[in-house]
């Protein structure tokens, strides 16, 4: 830190993203990627449109957002894009919490929001979760607090219906509820029908999981054109060409092919309900995931010593070492040939401790 | 505006970019873009080296910083990349400034400064101009205050030498001092080396003028470790992806070719000297530039009448109706082509008056 560092930062500890390996050798199931790279239809479309890149932006985006709107059911103006999902969380957490309307989001979630409210001064509460790790909607009832749940939840893949989220932002109509749906194609339903029914509900989703696109930094988010607009008024004031013409182009394609996106989809559910069956074989507990990860543990070993085991193996997965989730281990669904190398490499950690 | 807003945010003004038309069958000579893409060897070293797009990027772009460093003779260390280099500008009023460290920078010089203070609560002093509109060094001694000077200055173009910048870090030796070089490679002196010797000195850096990538967005920001330490907890406390693989890949092929982006700026110059030539025999007065923009004034018309009258013949150029430059153009130096077509307006414009 440097003498200059404004003290209204000096107390910030950033968050701790998954380890990004340089060199690509190893069986990389540790951040949540899709294991398939965009589509030659998707990437054919992208050369064939992309704006000269030495002209700025289309600023508007209108192109990816119109899509996402015909997709989706919903008026262009209610989407927003952003550079990946987190810009738009950062930005939800600027536009809608402060001292005088605080936060509140599950105890064991997405890693980045204690970071978000922390980083914009933001006081927040956290809700803890059920013993069986779900998430009881009944305990965000009338909070007066900016609500942000992942739905599904990461790191345990518990997904609440879309009628559960729907009771929870009824029963907060002073306050703005955000879904931030980055596994909701493995699975889960979709709240973005709901926002035509309140102007209190933001869905916030990533191009990083099912549309292959972690790389290539596009998210968006969708909520009333009066929601939008404030992400909007954020956005024009930090960086209004926040997402390029190469992600605009990539983007559109991917929204083009939807029926590789859906073949990916399938095909990564198949690997998690193979890799699910084969853990729990062995004696693992596994979490019903509908995201493209697993949250399992063993009597066997602890999680902290899976994960450095399996490192050394060249097999990357995720472990937290937060009170209440040490003895778990997250991993991410790949194809089916990195499944295997996964099971059989716990398969010899297991037989080895025998 | 939603009723959900922050009091924090509510007047907040954003910043009006220049317009950046959809389709592209005008003379755009309004954002100070390259008129040349990147070449077809970068291009083609971005395909070849480009990170499966479904991985998430490199996190520590270690490959463009290196490359920077060997070019600009420091550490890898003393670098860091963003989402453009209106991020690191951000970031830079979050880590440098604050109520009790307060910011300055000119009266007249890049329009997102004041944004950026006001998104960040940072109160701030504009320094007036010299009437000549130069920026006098000795009005930024002894300011105890986070300076922010564009060097060479937008809209003017003047630009300091190496020297007189020096002259403003020695005598603010508690205080960082932000050097935006945007225009830098069409005829200023780069401030980099001085960052050896001053721990208070920030230069910012974009690849959007003098290397094509505008639609890229490419910016990087060099100066001590401790500074870039601190600009890192920003980062990471974001949006530690903030360049996406596509970016870092178009930007060290680039960065590879040197001769290209040297021969462009070379043509900008030439042409800029002939634009500069053909408006001051129009009887216009135009400053002496440094950048790939020249602002020029005359008694024949008004700066908001010439930008309108040609932007009804197709030609874009940029008016800022800000008091003290309402009548001057800031006009992007393009292809010898499209400052052909830019006087030959002009030239109908000013007939048309007599």
């Amino acid at each position: 830190m440097s003498r200059f560092f404004s003290y209204k930062y000096k107390d910030l500890v950033p968050y701790t993203p998954g380890e990004q390996p340089k060199v690509l050798n190893v069986t990389k199931l540790n951040t949540n990627e899709c294991p398939f790279p965009p589509s030659e239809k998707a990437m054919t479309f992208a050369r064939e449109h992309l704006r000269p890149l030495n002209l700025y932006p289309e600023i508007q985006c209108i192109d990816v957002r119109s899509r996402l709107a015909e997709l989706h059911g919903i008026d262009v103006d209610s989407i927003i894009l952003g550079n990946g999902s987190d810009e738009l969380l950062n930005f939800s957490f600027m536009a809608f919490c402060d001292d005088r309307k605080q936060a509140a989001f599950p105890s064991i979630s997405y890693g980045f929001y204690p970071v978000y409210a922390d980083l914009n001064h933001v006081p927040y509460t956290t809700i803890p979760l059920r013993a069986d790790f779900t998430i009881a909607p009944e305990d965000y009832f009338d909070l007066h607090r900016t609500i942000f749940i992942a739905n599904p939840n990461a790191p345990t893949g518990l997904a609440l219906t879309r009628s559960q989220v729907e009771e929870i932002v009824k029963h907060n109509p002073d306050s703005v509820v955000v879904i931030d749906e980055a596994y909701v194609d493995f699975g889960g339903e979709t709240c973005i029908p709901l926002i035509k029914d309140y102007d209190n509900l933001l869905v916030v989703q990533t191009f990083s999981k099912s549309r292959s696109m972690a790389g290539a930094r596009l998210g968006f988010a969708a909520g009333s054109k009066a929601l939008i607009a404030d992400l909007n008024a954020i956005k024009y004031s930090i960086n209004p060409y926040n997402v390029n013409s190469m992600t605009l182009a990539v983007g559109l394609g991917v929204l083009l092919d939807e029926e590789t996106t859906k073949a990916n989809c399938r095909t990564i559910m198949d690997n998690r309900a193979y890799t699910t069956a084969a853990l729990e074989k062995l004696g693992f507990e596994v979490l019903p995931s509908s995201s493209n990860f697993i949250f399992a543990r063993t009597d066997k070993i602890g999680g902290g010593n899976l994960y450095l085991q399996l490192k050394e193996r060249g097999v990357l997965i995720r472990h937290f070492a937060q009170p209440g989730i040490e003895e778990w281990s997250r991993i991410t669904i790949g194809t089916k040939e990195q499944m295997d190398i996964f099971l059989k490499n716990v398969r010899e950690i297991l037989e080895e401790r025998k």
